[in-house]
């Protein structure tokens, strides 16, 4: 007998299965309409199983942080697996020739010689060739390079044995924060325009760029304006979160994943705390001073966390709360509040369908 | 045969144990020499060993901040537990209840009829009384009444069925943040004198206040200033952390628990990436601009966290970093670190000596 997620004890993750497969969909099929492949990111979710379906729907592959998150995910049977992160060091090049042998077909991006070394080191140590994307900093200014150091980089990575120059990566981390569309779609073409560069700068030494794989979920939603890339990686979609929401990239109704929580004190007419702190929404943002936003009062405002309480202020002329009803909200940032949990609560039509164990959780390695 | 922690892969968590026993010693004697009973709150390390071996130091009990941590630790045998949180609704209530059927000896704080009335159906269906705290607000604006408001809620705890009042109880987490020491003391001098006129004015009603329960580690370092307290709770002490050193309360070599990074990109040269990103740091803070201190390089700067990717500013005239290299890092605020981790490393003397679980982690509900 189905029972509603009401009667569950808060806080608790609850994911709309619907939802979530229509969030699959879309994007699946603009992937397909912009003639790009999608290679979904997978640290948004942690779940071997939600990564079955987005390649039964279509991807090419999927993305991983970590070595750990690769080993979680090969063991469902993906093999074809992006490690879109610079691994550095003879441990980690022993264990990813350890899941090359168990049948890992890796794809791995850089931006050092002394992640190459590693890498190529786990290629010879597995005895077949690493594909290696170069990783472009297109204005994030996290990992990656550009301009001459970037194709220096990629002939680097062609001459040297026991890698593949695969081609080049880029995540576009600096377009969350911009609401303004112009602004976004701005961002964008120069993003397109710097990899349209480098791509002719690296060809020029007739050394083939095979991929230009780009990154983001906002940036997902504008493919069309995308002329170089070959692979997209959104990862935030499948959920999505009122950073998404912000940059007009989805609807609250398509967010499929929200944090349940009750209202578990109101010592002020105008705040009120609710049982789900830091350790359910993360410290991630705030968007407008807010940590997440509460569907059934678009009103009200979580100011604070600490772990285990979220303040909320209510407008003036708030109608009085009910200490020990219900409320749900939207994450601000959906992949740390995943990394929280040990298991969320998969929902269908308000009825709970199952409990999702987030295997890939913690994994950091 | 030992080895050295530098052998481990990075990210991880190090506790170095002589450390932990020195603060958990040196705690213990300050709450003895001002005549306070001290009940650590244990969702600092999430670690039923660990409060085991408060309580075999002196503790006179352990606070936990939910019903998960409470049965987690309940199962190690551990049953004179504070849960400091207002527990509301009837899932809360057959919770407790089974807890104390299973030997729980709970104290429960609240600051509502709601979490009264929660906590008295417990009682009820246990078949005996729960101690109950009124929380005080003094100054934190969380949860918690203070003036005529707590003194009515105290009143009515006392003539409830299924519950016993024990007194009044607050969290000092007003004072984190403040660097200054005199400011610090005002503010304790002003906790201390708000629990004194409550206290009197509850006592004026024939109501006797057994226990006065404050917490804060930062508070705990100044315990010679408190008249009226009889039970001390902190939790940071046991590992300490950059918001603990910000404030004077501890020293960074009475700092026990380290985040170690590998160094996995440099892009530019005053721009470096470390592998311990918000899922090894938490995005908690930041202090002064940063998020966590790196213990050899005190003058670089984390200033920015991706989930798996720390970003460090370098000074300008800074020696060059070398990929690969390993850093250790302080985080900003210790218990949501600990909640990250599947386990961390403990560590004597450099080498790895065992690797503990956080059983309590996650433990939301």
């Amino acid at each position: 007998m189905p029972y509603a997620l009401e009667q569950l004890d808060t806080p608790f993750v609850a994911v709309d299965v619907d939802i979530v497969e229509d969030n699959l969909r879309r994007m699946q099929q603009q992937a397909e309409a912009a003639g790009l492949k999608l290679r979904p990111h997978t640290k948004t979710h942690k779940q071997p199983g939600l990564a079955q379906r987005q390649v039964e729907l279509g991807a090419h592959g999927i993305t991983v942080a970590k070595l750990d998150e690769a080993e979680v995910m090969l063991k469902a049977g993906l093999t074809d697996i992006l490690i879109a992160y610079p691994l550095v060091g003879r441990a980690k090049a022993h264990r990813l020739a350890l899941l090359m042998t168990r049948g890992l077909e890796p794809t791995i991006s850089l931006d050092s010689l002394e992640a190459l070394k590693t890498v190529a080191l786990a290629g010879q140590l597995a005895g077949r060739s690493v594909n290696v994307l170069a990783e472009v900093d297109t204005g994030f200014h996290r990992c990656g390079l550009n301009g001459s150091a970037l194709v220096e980089l990629a002939l680097t990575i062609h001459g040297t044995p026991g890698v593949r120059f695969g081609g080049l990566m880029s995540f576009a981390g600096h377009i969350s924060g911009h609401r303004d569309v112009d602004r976004i779609t701005r961002l964008i073409d120069e993003e397109d325009g710097m990899m349209h560069d480098l791509v002719r700068q690296i060809t020029a030494h007739h050394v083939p760029v095979d991929d230009v794989s780009v990154g983001g979920t906002i940036l997902s939603h504008h493919l069309q304006r995308l002329r170089t890339a070959t692979e997209v990686r959104p990862g935030i979609y499948i959920f999505n979160d009122m950073g998404i929401v912000t940059a007009h990239a989805a609807t609250i109704d398509q967010c499929a994943a929200r944090v349940w929580a009750t209202i578990v004190s109101q010592p002020e007419a105008h705040r009120l705390v609710l049982d789900s702190g830091s350790k359910m929404l993360s410290t991630d943002g705030p968007i407008d001073g807010c940590y997440g936003h509460i569907v059934e009062h678009p009103d009200w405002r979580i100011v604070r966390l600490s772990e285990e309480h979220a303040v909320v202020e209510l407008p003036p002329n708030a109608a009085p709360a009910a200490i020990g009803s219900l409320v749900s909200i939207i994450p601000n940032h959906i992949c740390t509040v995943m990394n929280l949990q040990n298991t969320v609560t998969a929902v269908r039509q308000g009825s709970v369908v199952a409990s999702w164990p987030i295997m890939a959780r913690g994994g950091t390695q």
